[in-house]
């Protein structure tokens, strides 16, 4: 990582990248208030600090030897002073702003009148971004895989509803990207774009997508653990892209016998995650549970550990959604959930309501 | 299970127990408002239930095939109509009632002193009952294995003084049984007996416990599942004491790389749980994070997903601690704790606060 | 699945492949001696089984709702009468064969020298088939990413030097398939493919590599039951392509504490698994180690428990090695390896050995 | 621990014994060829090691801060030179000589008739040691609990059956000890004491067998990592008893969906359990795997992974069995498992066969 001095100038801004990229390293730009700091992607074990530290401009340089330092609490630290929570502006919705952010949906798009119908009601109940799946990753070939399944051409016209629907009910977007093949056509169409909890650790899908230069909704895998998460978000973020929205929606279950609950959600992970990282974590209890009778107590739950905002599926018909019905809520109990989760959340933060 | 008719006597009652025991089994008999159940403690695939259904005052006899019936919801709504959580009574304070209860104290008791400051903070804070572990559970012989260690008659002197600080404090107190031996001794002095997570697959401890007819706090195993927990829970009840406080704190880490909490809380299993049983439901945070600065949002997300109650380490100088120091909160942290927490229950149990 | 009629025609069976993918099917069509089956590929609960089995030349039109049904001895029965192992030719290679399989290189090549000097000690040593990793998945982007990194044409002339070491010393060759884009070009040089157990979950890429022909070595995720393992099996079979070969590489550790191994080799699932399927079962112990000196127990312990082969890493100079280094062995190790589970093979397929 | 001079008295020793007393640690001595040494049970961070030097006859006093030091190669190389495998002989019987012990019988005894049957069929296939249940640890109270079950003086009488049986077929016994209060009449009639995998934990209960001085058959929870195990078996240790066989069964299994067997036997654990410690290690697949099809195969992996031994159930008529009858085996396919154990492990322990 090399620190600039104050006052240095953006030519020696530029030679420093420049000169970090013939060593093998790209060179990730970030300005603070006062300062500018250049981190190093790549495996700064090989680095010649010391040659770095007497270009021109520059006041120190330091190997910062962690696999998530770019989003890191102590990397922005150096230059932001005080660390601070970093603010994701989607639209007219903030994550991380002064109130929890509410994404609903379905599950999977499966028309424009189940949209449409959906949408409204998520509208109508309060929530703020609008989800729906059209590429769905499952554990069998012979489900139903979307409307969009591998076709391309399918898929746009339900991307198309997809956005229609965001624009009519003033809701932002998101979606899942499956795979390297659909992130153009879908960066067309949503506000931000979804990496499920089976890609996790597909690094060339995180590549593809942080080039994109959108918001990521980036879902940790149900059998990663937090130090992993951040690691592959940084594969994000090492494209200059920090518009990261971390997701936690459950890790696999422990112990033996029956499972009561679909996976087991790790609220824990909630307030760990915020103190090493500025990004903002959100929670999705709906695919973490799997049965909708619990979706009241664990929103209310996540919020209470510190969530910013959650992701909830909602169907005005569960029983006939073609994918995970028995999760979906009603619109009329999103309501609730959202009403209970903003009280809630003015007890948890109370300095940011008093700005 | 035998259902009696209603206004079958206490003669016919008694008279299908012996019956039953005649058969290997022991009858678990519980009083409805209006009808009587006989509950039965053993294999009942090889029970005779047509010869049962013939008996005096017998309404049905019909078999109920889950390793916990006698803890199920299922078995309550026989007698008791619409099912309802069990209230238990420890003195003035009520597990289950219309305000979360907090257990608070010291990890482990470690001078009178120290029991009597950290508990004179715990009750000015707001707590309800006092913790004090004094037969402690080691991961290794050669750690400090709490102030009785093995030898019953140090233990005893440390009893005495955390019976004489609940009284002072006023304030009912539970400490931990780890052996079968150490029964008879602290349920001369604890309010209530403390079954570890490490003990909870201990069935002889279990049913020694059981038979104190006192309440008990039954932690759930960190390899354990939900049906398993129950189960095992089940070994209590089985000795005809349904005073049973179980307590979700924390469950194996998943995943590989640096844990960022020492357990897994799984909050997930807190509204799942209450679906299946009565019995009330409790969160150790303190156990589950093992660091102190997670606590607060733990807590708030474990009366968010239903708990009726927290158990939290509490001490005036964490750093000094004998055992788990990283994990113990100041008193004046353990009021904000139990202040915000009272709101959030509120907040997600609006029918009770309308009573 | 459709049973088609001894003797039915070419013609007949075409039709009946068109006539499913009028309902949206593809139709996965297997000869076996006497019969012919058609497999359906996707949601058979919508599918007219009474109009299928209505068709000329068909015996039998029947529901097989298991998610991974083309792969499973279930299905094999069906056609082929006693259900057999497959047996999958690589060149002069069988897996699945009278012999256990060696496959054995470098984790990652590094250079032409490094590849070809260990093939050399890799042939010598006995093995069958050179491994070396080109994309190598890496849980930090800062690492060493292989020699190819995101690069597909400085990756080419990686693959070159392998395809050169393959044909030099008489091997054929694997290397991973990270992402769809390198699915071509990787095609072109090797003799199977490799998908990579973070990779298990990539449906995309199982599609894209199926598609291709070629033999596939499918890793288990880490995170992955059983059933899920063979479950994204089964997107590589639906694309017509059975030449799959199983590899169990270790699951995340288990408990709490320091890890003695880098993950859990899960070596009864190996003969579970030959249980469900006819597809063969390797085993990669190096990975699952991660330390050298356990390759050799656990190498023999994979070839008792039923693996018809083994991958393991080899090098030179393994404290040289830029990835992974402690878990390779030296080629004179290896010998010792080879030597020892041939001998345990005959032991544990006694049968086989007789033919 | 404290390292004596060569020479060094016994009234030397046992002053030091005497001395570290004093500041309340027990010593734990073990003679070697040429050195005695001191091991110290309790926290070492408080002893006064610069006193403990200065004691006549003391060469080195020294902390060793490992949670098993008392049964680590490190300690045992101290006195010992070159580290060798523990030798624990029962009756005839060696673990850890040259060649495997077959540990079999039923699962849990049923009958006088039933446990001679089985005896006499083990001993037919070539079995070392007899085994027998009679306190079932079970996991729910209405399942069959054993012959004894609660009732201690039921109990005696399987007990004398298995006693008997020992004596007829010439192999001494095992059974499980489930709870203090059972340790001093199991003591009586059995040669090897167990301790199951949900007792693992039970402190109390490990101090309490470890004091009997009898040979103890201890096994990993299925929760466990490795550390904990080895914590654990060093409260059995602290008791002076270093008679004890490490037995891996099994830990929880891995994954969503379906369990195709029962655990997930960690087989990596054994020669990496073997680099740690020098007590020996055997399995039981039985438990492990949850079902008989298995174990041949699982049998055979364990030998080869370097396991010295191996614990199996036997039942001439599986079906009937009362407890776990879906994982026993025939007695002769018993002698098929020992045959080919056998010859595996002459295979990966050659060395020893060349004495």
């Amino acid at each position: 990582m090399i620190i600039m001095k104050t006052g240095a100038t953006q030519e020696q801004i530029d030679n420093v990248v420049r000169e970090i990229a013939k060593y093998g390293f790209r060179g990730d730009v970030s300005h603070g208030e006062y300062k500018t700091i250049i981190g190093l992607v790549g495996d700064e074990r090989k680095a010649p600090f010391e040659h770095f530290a007497a270009l021109p401009g520059v006041k120190e340089a330091i190997p910062v030897e962690t696999p998530y330092k770019l989003i890191s609490r102590e990397y922005t630290k150096l230059f932001k002073g005080p660390s601070e929570d970093k603010q994701i502006k989607v639209g007219k919705v903030t994550f991380g702003g002064s109130k929890p952010v509410y994404i609903a949906g379905p599950c999977a798009v499966e028309s424009h009148d189940q949209l449409f119908r959906i949408a409204e009601g998520c509208k109508n109940a309060g929530a703020h971004v609008l989800r729906g799946g059209i590429f769905k990753p499952r554990s069998s070939v012979h489900s139903f895989q979307g409307l969009g399944g591998k076709d391309l051409k399918k898929a746009e016209e339900a991307l198309i509803w997809l956005h229609d629907a965001g624009k009519q009910f003033e809701m932002p977007v998101v979606t899942e990207v499956r795979g390297e093949n659909q992130v153009d056509l879908i960066a067309e169409y949503a506000d931000i774009l979804q990496i499920g909890a089976r890609n996790m650790y597909d690094q060339d899908l995180l590549t593809a997508v942080g080039r994109k230069k959108k918001p990521v909704l980036f879902k940790r895998h149900f059998g990663a653990g937090v130090e992993e998460f951040l690691s592959f978000a940084e594969y994000i973020a090492a494209e200059s892209n920090k518009n990261i929205i971390l997701c936690e929606r459950g890790i696999i279950p422990m112990g033996k016998g029956k499972n009561y609950t679909r996976y087991t959600l790790d609220l824990g992970s909630v307030p760990a995650i915020k103190k090493e990282t500025y990004l903002p974590v959100i929670v999705d209890p709906s695919h973490a549970m799997g049965r909708s009778d619990l979706i009241f107590n664990m929103s209310c739950a996540s919020i209470a550990a510190g969530a910013v905002g959650l992701m909830i599926e909602v169907h005005y018909d569960p029983a006939e959604a073609l994918v995970d019905g028995a999760q979906a809520i009603l619109p009329q109990d999103l309501e609730k959930v959202i009403k209970a989760c903003n009280n809630i959340h003015e007890i948890v933060s109370p300095k940011k309501n008093k700005k």
